[in-house]
Formats: structure tokens, sequence, C-alpha cells
């Protein structure tokens, strides 16, 4: 206690249990402070008799209490994604819960770069959220001369190292799709990848190489390119069988190509999983269960992706020494009926 | 010519036929300008050898050049629904076209609204569409208060007179939904309605009620109440089956609850139409195609309720005298096979 008596605002934060900051911020009624940490600080200061003065509010600085959701995509694909609308859904209620407004925008061509940076320079958002998987996207290049604080989600298709980023493990996932399947005996196990001048699909693909290579299989001819659509899916996979009449197994890097994949070999007259196993990518809620037959895929979660997202930039906002380095979160193979 | 012979900012205007405003606008690199004037305008100066002086600069007001798309509907429906998804690519391309950025928003619950005008009041967008279809929804009152210029998609839930809006001929959808199973014979013509808080579902039931009567038919019983989704849509019509086993059309006030009336049909060993027609609302372009049997539905074209909201706005930006009334969009009876 100061001299006077009366309790500080480290006494509050003592009292409440939390950082000098935390506590400074809910009294001030900041964002980025959870619904219960305000609670408790508000309880703290009703039972200490705190009442803040004018200097303690000046220190917080000027805010907007909205981070930008930046999804740089053809906005098609956004759209048509299941992967982005667990983004999406997450992200909204990730920032809700720490009192921010999301501003979600997209950005669909390299025309629309520049006027996005002009938007976030503007200081209308107090920091972004990104996922800019493209090789060649001006994006990454661009926010880090704006210098706002950038949280991507998975690495940006041309990050430098040095960047805040959370990503899954693809290549462990890949790993376990090969692992399954040789486990349950195929040997010819071929693999559709997703778009290559993207970080997780080229992940992807060397996971599943180095996974056949450690087993003793021979990678070359038996992988093809696709787009993360069902179509490319199933061109593909009509390619792989084309050359390799033999295939027992196709690694889809996506379930929406996975079930392309079916869809190919159903009408090559093979039998999933009886003559050729499926694995799929995304474990997508609705989809995977729903395939028939319900797809084996590598589970990843978008929800728990967008939480440690926001945590990093509410640190970076609160002025923690973040070290700029992607968090890789793990994925799991969840077997249903297809391998 | 003014006397020193330099042509001045209402020469270019007049040169390349466009208002002052906009070749202000044009020549500042503002946003708000469609491609087409500003190329217009900016070939206009080149010929007339005009260079813009300081002054005229300073006549542009200042802009963040963003645009806040308002969602405020419980966020889980926005993220599943056709419609809003043909409003969030429609809203993209259509700013997109006068350079200016989308800022998406959603507004899941009450207590998000103040938190998002607080948004908007910093100063942060220039304007706003909004869509508030709900009854109680304290969003169009903060709006009005926060004096931003707001050009509604539909009729706000709460919103009095002199709102800006675009909306769609609700009734007369319904109207023609009824005389086209009235003119095939059907005189058992039931409703799925929509949350009956939502002007366009009270619109479309309104529209069911005054055909039926205008044909001389007791609407009496044969309206049940659904919330726009698939499984009410089952559940409401298994219900009216109930009540008239002699039921021999239905007209849903959406595709996705059409879905559901037609599992309740089958469900029921009827056949659609031969026992039971049925008539969508919305014409989802792959959902109503899709159904089996392909959906008979009222059509509604978003992006042109978008490009009129936009067009509506930049009015309102530039200052010009836009009346304060609800432009109504015309729909159409698109007839396949289940009606």
């Amino acid at each position: 206690m100061p001299i006077d008596g009366r309790p500080t605002l480290e006494d509050v934060a003592a009292y409440a249990g939390v950082s000098r900051s935390t506590a400074s911020r809910a009294l001030n009624d900041d964002a980025y402070v959870s619904v219960r940490a305000r609670e408790k600080v508000l309880g703290a200061a009703r039972e200490l008799g705190y009442s803040p003065n004018q200097a303690a509010r000046s220190l917080v600085t000027r805010r907007t209490g909205a981070v930008a959701v930046v999804l740089s995509e053809p906005e098609a694909n956004v759209l048509d994604d299941p992967y982005f609308a667990s983004v999406m859904h997450g992200a909204f209620r990730e920032l809700s819960s720490v009192g921010a407004q999301m501003l979600l925008m997209f950005v669909d061509t390299r025309d629309d770069v520049p006027r996005t940076i002009k938007f976030l320079e503007g200081g209308h958002a107090d920091g972004a959220l990104v996922f800019a998987p493209h090789k060649g996207d001006p994006l990454p290049t661009a926010l880090r001369l704006a210098r706002i604080p950038v949280v991507y989600g998975g690495r940006p298709g041309n990050g430098k190292r040095g960047t805040h980023a959370v990503d899954f493990d693809n290549k462990a996932g890949a790993r376990l799709a090969v692992e399954h399947l040789f486990a349950s005996g195929r040997r010819r196990i071929g693999t559709v990848t997703g778009m290559l001048d993207h970080p997780a699909a080229a992940d992807r693909l060397e996971g599943w190489r180095s996974a056949l290579l450690a087993s003793g299989l021979d990678p070359l001819d038996m992988a093809e390119a696709g787009d993360f659509t069902m179509a490319s899916g199933e061109t593909a996979t009509a390619k792989l069988l084309a050359r390799c009449p033999d295939l027992d197994a196709v690694f889809a890097a996506s379930d929406l190509m996975a079930a392309g994949a079916m869809k190919a070999l159903r009408a090559s007259g093979r039998r999933v999983p009886d003559d050729v196993a499926v694995i799929g990518f995304d474990d997508h809620p609705t989809l995977a269960p729903a395939m028939e037959p319900p797809l084996t895929s590598i589970h990843q979660d978008p929800r728990e992706q967008i939480r440690q997202m926001v945590r990093k930039l509410i640190a970076l906002l609160n002025g923690e020494d973040v070290r700029p380095e992607a968090t890789i979160l793990p994925v799991t193979l969840v077997v249903r009926d297809s391998a």
C-alpha cells in the first residue's frame, strides 16, 4: 500500500492475479482483454476500493479495437472452401471473446494489395491475421513495410524467416497417412498434391515422399498435381491410374480432392478401399464422414489455429516480446472406411 | 475557357461527359469512381492539357476508401446461407470495381452492436451496406444516431420510414407462385414461412395469403412457420400434412425449406409434383436445379441488389440528393419440374 493508503494499479493486478498491463486495459475498457480477466480485475478494483486516475488512463494507447482478417486467395475459392469458412467462424468468435471487432478483408488479385495496405496503414485496424499462402503474393512484403503487427495462418507463400505464424504439421500429417497405408499392406501409394506454390501443399508432398523412401518404396511417377478442388482430384487420379494401373492407394492433399479421387476410381471400376485405399487431408467435419465410403483423413483444427493466432497477436499488441517464429500445431489420423 | 486560356475542372468534366464532382474525384484518385469514368476523365485532362491545382485537391474530403458490409444475423446462419455467400461475393466485386475496400463485419448478437457502432463512428469506413432484417435488432437505430451513410439490403427489421434500402418484391414473388399453382389446378396450397420477425418472410406470407383470397381459396390453417433452414421446412411440411392430408401444393419461402418440404413429402409417400407440387424462393443457382425433381422457384438477383446498394451509397457519399426510400427489384418465376 502506498503512504496515503489508497490502492494502486499494482495492488489491483496482484489481487486479481493478472499482469499490470492486463489490469490497466481491463480498467480502461480497452479491447484485447478476456471477459474472465476483465471480471476479475473489476472485482478486485471494487473490493479494494480502487479508483483509476487520469494519468493511468492516458497510458493506454489509442486503439481502434479492430483486427483485420485478410484472406489473400482468389475470392471465389475463399467462399467455397470449407477451411476458410472455419477460419471466418473461428476468427469472429475468438476476436469477439476479447472484445475486438473483426474486419474481414479479401485480397482477390495483386491489384487489391495497394488498397488493402493503404487501409491498414491508415490506422484503421490495430493488427492483422493474414492468410497469404501463395508464392509471389506481394502482400507479405507490403505488410512488412507497413509495420503493423501481423500473424500469419500457415506460412506465407513468399515470407521470409522472422514472421509470426501458426501452422499445421503438414509433413507429419502426410507421413501418418503413408505409414497407415503401408501398415495395411499397400505398396503402390500415389499422391494428388495441392498447388505447389502453396507451402502446405509442398510440405504434404515432401512428407509423402520421405515416408515412402523411409519404407523402402519408390515415389517416382507416383505424384500428380491438383489444385485443392474436387475436379482436380478426379483428373489427377485418372492420370495416376493411366500411368500406374497397379495403384493400390491414393493420399490426396485435401478432402475435396479425395472426393474427386473416389469419383475417378469408381469410374475406372475400382472399389474403395478393396482395390484402392484413399486418405484425405483436412478431416472436414461434414464432408469426410458423409462420403461413400466415409473418408479416412488427416485431422487439423482451424479453430485452434485461429485461437493461437489471436493469442500471438494480442501479445504483440501488448508490446510483449514474442519470438517471430511459426508455432506448429499437431495433426492426427482419423481412420474411417476408405483406408 | 478562362481568361488565361488554361482549361478548368469544369472543362474537363464537360469534355469527359461527367459531373464536376466525378471529374474531381477521378483526378484526385479518390475511391467511388468507376474505372470507365476515371479513364474518360484522365483522357480528357490529357487532351485538354489540364493540370489540377492544389486548391482543387483540397476540395476532396478525407476518406478511408473503405465501405463496411455489415451482416446482422446469427453468424452461423451467415456462413451457411447461400444468399449471404452471393451477397459477400457481389459486394466484394462491386466495391472493388469502384476502388473501394470491403470491410466485412458480422454482428452475431446484440452484444456486438456497441463495438460495431464504435468502429463505424470512429471514421474508419466512409459508409455501410447493412443487412439487419430482424425486428428488435438495435443496430438500425444505433446507425441512425451515428450519422454515417447507410444503405440497407432489404428493409431493416425495425427500420422506420426514411431509410435507404434496396429490396425485392417479395409479395409479388409469392403471388406469382400461388397463381402458377392455381393455374395448374392446385386448390389446397399450403405455405412454409420464414421467421416472421423478418420483413421478407412477412411479405411472402402476405403475398401468398392475398393471392389465395383473390383466387377464392381459404388460407385458414394452411400456413406453418419455419425459419429458412432445411430442417424447419421438413418439420413444418409434416405438420401441414397432418392437418391437411389433401394438401396438393407447398409454397416454401426459401429453397432450403423447399428441400426440407420435399423430404417430408417423400417420407409420407407422396410424389412431387404428381401428388403435391412444390415451389421455393431464391432460385439458388446450385441448389434449385440440383434437387430431385428440379425445383420451381422465385428468382431474385442478389448481385443486382448489391449493385444498386453500392450505387445508392456512392450517391450519398458524393452528397447527391438521394430520396430515402426502398428501391424494389422485380422477381420472376422459374419453372422446373417440381410445380
